[in-house]
């Protein structure tokens, strides 16, 4: 932890972003998918989810390079889950980070392909990783298609989905939030550590960490739609309140929602204590996470 | 090969779709979801490319335990190709096989998420299959995510999409073909045989045979759009007249389409005896995909 964790975050980031490039630059495929491709997984984005898997594989060992294709799967998945939710059918938005949502860009045959596309290289990139054993690429794969899967990630969109226009408990918006965001966030941190070699206790607590983690992220971001400021965010706010949506403010009130998540961090802190991984990048991501302006 | 094909291919069948079944019923999703999965997935078909692996696995092993999930998993890829290929923006077919598709069943979204999650739920069938060592988990997983991947299936996707009004090449129509519908031919051929501990060279002539295989399996289709059974077929025929769309019956004309299908033939038949798999219901199979009139 030589590092700030924003020079760490930007080191971090720029790996990322140059290994994406170089793995997609061999990649033998019609030009208009691979563009479709490149345009949203380039399209800028903070790289949290990848750089949490490195953070967490950077708290056990030095050498990066043996994470580096799975967090690039990670981000590809995410990129998928991005074009697909962006679609007209979807969710109907015609920008993206203040670009033109894939299927703007291009159109929707193609989006639905790229999106397809992503998801499927996500595997193949692990699946091929020579840097891994046969049982650490299971592993991933088993974790990777679990998270991203029917019971996880894509079970809290449709839930999301179906909860949209209702009002919702604060225990079914959780679960929205733990499948849609929180399993990619679980995939990130686990992984990262068991590359790492993290014992199974650690693993366990890590766990803890991570679900914690994963709801933090959320309520910030609905805090964030209430009094965030546009400049930063580099999208307009209010929007959970215009669309009606239920969100931790608008179940708890603005003191309800940042009093939840001071007892979620409090519970992250002490999972992160008994995984023995205080002193790490991922505390400074839980606070970064936590205090986030953007 | 003591039952006749029509009576293994019906055999396979069962197994295939009480496994379906079984597999998908523990599946903890929202109901609306599991019910799309399962409505696209046992909408009927032929499961020809289930009943491939496990006819090449038969070729070398009895007991065909072993490849029962991975021929689940290669179904449940082809079935979540259909569905998003039936989608507004892509084909916009409102029926296929005599029921609604998916998105007409249910609605747009949850067909995109239902294709999503039979996509990906394939990969977690085969990492989590208990009957496999890591080694054989690892094979069929770069495999299947290289044959449904932006390279193979999903490339021949985009050049089909890009290929319509136009008029190709028989090298552009083959090389569209080989992606589209060869790539998960050749998948279901080489995981069957290598699950079946078939040699190295008996992989590369079976490599082989995949490849006409599925170039046949064209050729007929072409040729069943021509001079087909409605009856028999299930559906109209002259569509492709109808859509002036490139096929073999239009390239060469129906006598040329099949010759072109006889020369594949006798490739076929060659590469399955240097495979030393003559005696097998993989030839049994060469003769019903190219006289097939369903």
């Amino acid at each position: 932890m030589v590092k700030s964790i924003h020079s760490y975050m930007s080191d971090m980031k720029t790996q990322i972003e140059q290994e994406m490039k170089s793995t997609l630059a061999d990649l033998n495929t019609p030009a208009s998918l691979k563009d479709s491709m490149l345009y949203s997984l380039l399209a800028g984005g903070k790289r949290l989810r990848p750089i949490l898997m490195m953070a967490s594989f950077h708290t056990f060992q030095q050498q990066e390079n043996k994470v580096l294709k799975s967090a690039i799967a990670l981000e590809m998945i995410h990129t998928y889950s991005l074009v697909h939710d962006d679609l007209p059918a979807m969710d109907n938005d015609d920008y993206r980070r203040g670009e033109l949502t894939n299927h703007k860009q291009f159109n929707e045959a193609t989006a639905i392909l790229a999106g397809d596309a992503l998801l499927t290289h996500s595997f193949e990139l692990v699946a091929g990783d020579s840097l891994l054993t046969s049982e650490e690429k299971v592993f991933i794969l088993k974790e990777m298609a679990d998270a991203s899967g029917p019971e996880e990630m894509i079970a809290g969109q449709m839930l999301d989905m179906e909860g949209e226009n209702k009002s919702l408990t604060i225990e079914e918006l959780e679960k929205i939030h733990l499948h849609k965001t929180g399993a990619l966030i679980r995939f990130a941190i686990i992984t990262g550590a068991y590359l790492g070699q993290a014992s199974k206790d650690q693993l366990h607590y890590l766990n803890d960490f991570a679900y914690y983690l994963g709801l933090i992220f959320q309520v910030q971001d609905d805090i964030l739609d209430v009094i965030g400021d546009p400049e930063k965010l580099g999208k307009p706010v209010g929007s959970d309140m215009e669309n009606v949506k239920s969100t931790y403010p608008s179940l708890l009130g603005l003191e309800g929602a940042k009093e939840k998540k001071a007892a979620y961090s409090q519970k992250a802190e002490d999972a992160l204590e008994q995984a023995n991984a205080k002193d790490s990048y991922l505390r400074e991501l839980l606070h970064f996470f936590s205090q986030r302006e953007y």
